[in-house]
């Protein structure tokens, strides 16, 4: 692992000052991370759902975290495709969270796979996998 | 079509109504919508670029609005799939924009395409399709 | 489970004549099932590697068995997306095979994910997502 | 155009001799290209329709084909990821064709989209999306 818990918290606080609309930080490993979405009335939608974009931007978020796992503190690895499955509806006022593992990291991409959990509702809710860019200038 | 530009707007608004951080709606026709987002410091990430789920956020809200102009004002049509493209690095401070095709509305599934554009740079710099799930009860 | 393995084997061979050409059934769960298939001359690709194709059509029937083993043998069931991402080159004349898991089987569609491995290669070669759409007339 | 018609031709049947399983170059230009393929059984699944993989085949061959008029005839450009949404039931019996546009064609990969149609029917029978990376060294 490149980095630690704190130092990744403490670049997405400051890289990310908008950042704690799509997620905070929970756990860290080698190659996958967690993060959490306090949702509010911001994230819902007609159906007293979550709305998609809220679900996306925290698997983003996550996925990009367990990148810099294996790369370290790189701000410009960027996200080229993202492919989400919403499979079931969360519940309205709980919060979701994300765990996103890496399938591959390579010297120019990486990618991998993010479930996205509502809480009170044991099965994931949305699942995605994506692709980033990673900057060959580090 | 069946539903007015005015008749969508008066919806969204209402239905939406933390709606225009997604977007707000242009144009529509039979089957297309194009929708605008302002950008602003709260779509921005590091790199000084538009962040990625600004706009999903708004590729989602303006296939949306083109599945609407076919089948009415139904709130609880909702994504099952989403697939983006990020293209090109959009202009950080220059507006957004979408233009949403549908591709097939069949009973109980849409399927379409959108081509998010950048004010500023002709080409487009990000390509999404989209799976819009019916429900029966209409 | 709703069905056997045998039964499933016989069905296959059966409706799909050809499917030899897309993998055979080495094993099947409940919600889960594993393909293999024989990589010959007409699998490959310049670079000497297996061509897309051929995994994406093993992914694809893959993951129709590990439906089938939740609704039965159900022959119209039919991909309505499939998104898959090639991580790693797989040995040329090795076999490829398939790992497919349900994320969620509902009364008109079912989502799920599958892993393609090349023997010799610890880490998958691919990663694929499918969503099925299942008749009504069952 | 990097390439013309016949050089494509005599590449594709070079390097792919098993390629006409894939589809058969019909028309290319700067950054597009059309291929069909002449269905017979072996394309063909339960409900008398053509099978998804063959449609995949052909959609990957022919952005192949349209990113090789961009940068010249390079073998070892190979797809990273493709997503597809099947729209319609193709025609049994009739030949599918397809017709693939670059949307990107960067430094060391290409997005492009393909629309899949089925001879006799008007709207598309599948649409898909696809990155190709293109090797460093040429």
């Amino acid at each position: 692992m490149r980095i630690t818990f704190d130092e990744l918290k403490g670049f997405l606080d400051e890289q990310f000052p908008q950042g704690a609309a799509y997620g905070t930080l929970q756990k860290l490993g080698d190659g996958w991370a967690e993060m959490k979405l306090e949702v509010d009335e911001a994230h819902l939608r007609p159906g007293g759902t979550v709305a998609g974009p809220a679900m996306m931007g925290l698997a983003d978020v996550t996925l990009y975290a367990a990148l810099l796992s294996r790369i370290g503190l790189v701000p410009l690895a960027v996200t080229t495709n993202l492919n989400i499955n919403f499979l079931r509806k969360p519940v309205a006022h709980s919060p979701i969270w994300a765990r996103a593992t890496m399938l591959k990291v390579g010297r120019t991409m990486g990618v991998g796979e993010v479930f996205v959990y509502s809480e009170g509702i044991e099965e994931p809710v949305a699942h995605s996998t994506m692709t980033y860019s990673i900057p060959p200038e580090r």
